[in-house]
C-alpha cells in the first residue's frame, strides 16, 4: 500500500541563492555539484520543499515578496519551492564558523593538534547554544511544513550542519520519516571523544533520531556504528549496520554520491571554458601537466602534494623542464585564523621549491588562489596527472570530475582516504596521503604509465562515474526511507 | 592434561639493568613499576627466562660474564634467568627512537598535527628495517631459548617495540603458546592508516601471530578489532572478541594492569621518603595542595592542565593563596624534538601563571623537572587532589599510586580517555582532557567536596586498587593460553 510522499530536503547552503540583476530583479544563482543536481531532481518529481539558511540579502528580500515565506522556484524553471530561514548574525556565527566548521568538521577530518588543540572553553559552549538553536529553529520549521504538506512528509536533512534536527524533528512530529546524510568523514570512537561531552552525546543521539543515516563511504559508517555503541541505551549491530535505540531501529547506510555528468560536459563546452583551455594549453606547450583542483583547505594535503613533486623531481631530475605542477586552489573559510595560516603556508611552500628548483625558463609549481570553477573544468580536459591527495576526505568530487572531462587519459593518483577511493581506487595509483615518499613514486609511475594502461585506466574511471548518477544516490535514500516505513508498518501491525 | 610450563618474557627494557658498584662490581638495579614486579613474580615461579635489549655497558659486560650469556639471577636474589640482546648503537635507534617511540607511539596516543605531520621519508623507511630486524632477532632468541626449555614454552610478549616477535616466532617455531601485550592505546582504524601501508599491515599482521593479544582497557581492543578487520583474510568477531586468521583464532582480551601495593607502601615509609614528606608539608603550610606526577610527555597534558588551574583561580579568586599546584615531571625522549619543545612550553606556561596571578608571598604552580620518584611517592601522601588528564593514556599508574599511598582522603580528577578509567572513573572526578572549562570545574568541586564524599572515593580507589594485584594480570595471561592451548589441542584431535 503506497502512500503519496512529500519529500523535504534540509540543507545549511540552499540550492540557489538570490542576488539582483543589472535592473535590481531578484536572480537565482544556482550552486555546483552533485548534491544540489540530485536534491533538485528529487524534489522537481516530487514538487517537494527545500529548506535552507538565507545566505544573502537577496534571499531574505525573496523570501519577505514571497506568499507565506515560501519561494516557488517555477517563476525560475524549477518544479519545487525554497523557504529561507532568517537566523541572526551572531547565532549564525557561533552555528556556522563556531561549532560546524570550527569543532564538527575538524573532529571528523582528524584536523587537530591534538596535544595542544583543541582547548575547548566558555565561548565553544556558548556557541553549541547557537548550534542548537539554529537546529531546532530547522526541526520546528521542518515540522511545521510536514504537516501542510499534500502527502506523507519524507525528509532528507543534509549533513553536519544539521546533526541534532533528526532527533528534534523527531520530537516534534513522531511519526515522521528522516534520513540523515553525511557528505563528511565520520570521526572513529576514540577520536570523536575529544569533543566535550554535551557536543559528543549531542551530535550521536541527533543523528540517531533519523530512520536511515547515510554515509559516503562503509568506513564513516563503521565509524559512526561504533561511536554509537558508547552511549547507554544504544545497541549498534555491525555486521547487519543497524542501530537500536528508544525502542526504533536506524538503518545505517552507504550511498556514494557522484557528479552530474550531462552538466559538467556541458560547461566544458562553453565558450569559456574553451578559451580558458587554449591558454592553459598554450602556456604548457610541450610538458606534461599534473594538476590538483581544491579547496584551499586543511584536509587537502596541499603542502605534501607540493613536498612530494619537489622529491621526484630532486629523484629523476631528467623530468625537471618537462614537467609543470598546476594547482588551482580555491579561498575557504579565510574567517578561521587555521585556515589563513594554512592558506600562506601553502603559497611559501610553492614559492620555496621554485625558487630552489625553478630554472629562467621554467617554473615548477604554477599555483593560482582564487575561485575559478572555469578555470578547473578547462584544466580537467588537460591534464597527464590529477593529484588528489587529501589526508581525509568524506568522499572528493575532483576525482570523479577530472576524469569525466579529461581528453588525454590522465592518470589519478588518489588518496586511500578519500571515500571515493572505495569506488575508484582500482583505477587509480593509490597513495598514503602522509607518504611523500610513496606519492613522489606515484607521480613517477603515472608519468610514465604506457599509453595503453593509461587507456584502460582512464576508461574504468569514466565508466564507473557514469555508472552512478545523482539520481542513484537519491533514490537509494528514498528507497531507505520507504523500506524503514514498511518496517515500521508492519511493527505496528503485528 | 597438563604439561609443564617454562615462561619466557620478552620486553625492550629488561626488569634490571647492571651498573657497576663502587667497587667495580656489577650490581643490578631493579627498574619500578608494577609490569617488572608482575612479570618477576611469574619467572619467579616458573624459573623462567627474561629477554631483553642491554641498556648499557654494564648488561653487556654482565651478560659477556655469564655462560652461554644467560644471566642467572639466582645470584641477585630472584630465581629467574635473564639474556640481554646487544644490538648495535644506529640499529637500536632506529628501532627505538626512530619506529616505537617516534612512529607507533604517535600513532597510538594520536599524537600527530595530521595536517602538517608526519610526513613519511626514506629515513623513516630505514628506521622501517631497523624495527624489523631487532624485531626478528628477538623471534630467533625467543625460538632458540624456548628449545633448551625443559617444559612447553610459554612466551609473554611486551608491548608496541615488539609488535613483530609473534608472527616472526610463529614462524620459526610454529607450534608456540605466545601472548602480545600493549601498554599503550591503540589508534582505531582510520587513524591508524597514517602509517606507511608496510608498517600498518606489519604491525597488525604481527601481532595477530600470537594466540593471545591483551590490552588495558576494551576500548583499545575494540581498536585493534577494528584495524584488523580491514585486512584482507581476516575474520573478527568483535561480540566476541577473536580473531579468525591463517586457519588460527586468536583472542582479543583486557587485562588491566595494577601496581605493586606492598613495595609502593614500603618505598613510602623509607627515611628519603619521611624526610621529602615533611619539605612538602612545610613547604605547603596550611595551602590546599594540587599534585600531578607524570612523565613530560606529550600525552600528559600538562600545558592544558595548567591552564585549567589559572581558569579555577581567575573564575574563584578567592582560592588565590588558599592552594598550591605542584607539578612532579621527570624528563622523557629528550632525543626527540617534539619531546623538547613541549618541556619548554610546559614550563613556559607555568612561569606565565605565575607572573600574571602570582603575588609576593604566593606563587600558583610550583613546578619541578627532574627524576624523583622518591618525592613522588612523598607528595602522593599529600595531595588533596590528584590532577591525572592525559589526552590518552594505555592505563596511568599515578592514578592508581596515589589513592594508595595518600592520607588526607585527597580527590582523583581522571580523564576518561585514560585506561585506568574504566576501572576507577567510578571514584574520580571525571574530565574531558580536551575541556578546559569542565576540568576547571573539577578542580573547584574536588577542593570543595565534603569530607565524607572524599572519605568514600579514596577508600574506593584504594579497594580497587588492592583488588586487582600484578599477579592476577600476568595470571590471567597465563590462563589465556592454557585455554588457548586447550582449543589448539582439541582442534587437532576432532
Amino acid at each position: 500500500m503506497n502512500e503519496r510522499v512529500s519529500v523535504i530536503v534540509a540543507s545549511n547552503r540552499g540550492p540557489v541563492t538570490f542576488e539582483p540583476d543589472a535592473n535590481g530583479e531578484l536572480e537565482a544563482r544556482r550552486g555546483a555539484g552533485g548534491l544540489v543536481t540530485a536534491l533538485t531532481g528529487a524534489l522537481h518529481e516530487a514538487e517537494g520543499l527545500w529548506v535552507s539558511a538565507a545566505m544573502s540579502d537577496g534571499d531574505r528580500a525573496a523570501a519577505r515578496a514571497a506568499p507565506g515565506g515560501v519561494i516557488d522556484m517555477r517563476a525560475h524553471g524549477a518544479a519545487y519551492r525554497l523557504r529561507f530561514l532568517d537566523i541572526p548574525a551572531d547565532t549564525y556565527d557561533g552555528y556556522y564558523n563556531g561549532i560546524s566548521n570550527g569543532v564538527l568538521w575538524f573532529a571528523h577530518h582528524y584536523l587537530w593538534d591534538a596535544v595542544r588543540a583543541p582547548s575547548f572553553g566558555e565561548s565553544d559552549l556558548r556557541a553549541w547554544d547557537d548550534y542548537v538553536a539554529v537546529n531546532q529553529r530547522f526541526a520546528e520549521v521542518l515540522a511545521e511544513e510536514g504537516g501542510r504538506q499534500p502527502g506523507r512528509p519524507v525528509y532528507l536533512v543534509q549533513d553536519y550542519h544539521l546533526a541534532l534536527v533528526p532527533r528534534m524533528l523527531r520530537e516534534l512530529a513522531p511519526e515522521s520519516l528522516i534520513a540523515h546524510f553525511s557528505h563528511t568523514p565520520i570521526a572513529g570512537p576514540t577520536y570523536l571523544r575529544i569533543l566535550p561531552t554535551v557536543m559528543h552525546d549531542g551530535l550521536l543521539r541527533g543523528m540517531l533520531g533519523a530512520d536511515v543515516l547515510g554515509f559516503h563511504s562503509q568506513t564513516w559508517a563503521e565509524n559512526f556504528l561504533m561511536s554509537s555503541r558508547s552511549l547507554p541505551g544504544v545497541r549498534a549491530d555491525l555486521a547487519r549496520s543497524r542501530i537500536g535505540v528508544d525502542g526504533r531501529q536506524v538503518l545505517v547506510r552507504t550511498h556514494p554520491i557522484s557528479v552530474d555528468a550531462r552538466a559538467l560536459r556541458e560547461s566544458a563546452t562553453e565558450p569559456g571554458a574553451r578559451r580558458r583551455r587554449r591558454e592553459i594549453n598554450r602556456r604548457r606547450g610541450n610538458q606534461r601537466l599534473i594538476l590538483r583542483v581544491d579547496r584551499l583547505e586543511l584536509s587537502k594535503n596541499i603542502v605534501r602534494g607540493f613536498q612530494a613533486y619537489e622529491l621526484f623531481l630532486r629523484r629523476v631530475p631528467s623530468w625537471r623542464g618537462r614537467v609543470s605542477f598546476l594547482a588551482l586552489l580555491s579561498p575557504s573559510r579565510m574567517e578561521l585564523d587555521a585556515y589563513r595560516a594554512y592558506a600562506e603556508e601553502c603559497l611559501a611552500e610553492a614559492e620555496r621549491i621554485n625558487r630552489e628548483l625553478g630554472e629562467p625558463a621554467w617554473s615548477p609549481i604554477d599555483i593560482h588562489v582564487q575561485d575559478d570553477y572555469v578555470g578547473a573544468v578547462a584544466a580537467y580536459g588537460l591534464y597527464d596527472v590529477l593529484m588528489v591527495n587529501p589526508v581525509i576526505d568524506g568522499m572528493n568530487l575532483v576525482a570523479m570530475e577530472g576524469p569525466l572531462l579529461n581528453r588525454r587519459h590522465g592518470v589519478l593518483v588518489l588518496s586511500r582516504n578519500a571515500g571515493a577511493f572505495g569506488r575508484l581506487g582500482r583505477y587509480a595509483v593509490p597513495v598514503n596521503p602522509f607518504d611523500i615518499g610513496e606519492m613522489a613514486t606515484a607521480l613517477e609511475t603515472a608519468l610514465d604509465m604506457p599509453l595503453g594502461e593509461r587507456q584502460r585506466r582512464a576508461r574504468g574511471l569514466s565508466r564507473l562515474v557514469l555508472a552512478n548518477p545523482p539520481e542513484r544516490w537519491v533514490g537509494g535514500q528514498l528507497e531507505d526511507l520507504e523500506r524503514a516505513r514498511r518496517r515500521r508498518t508492519s511493527a505496528q501491525t503485528s
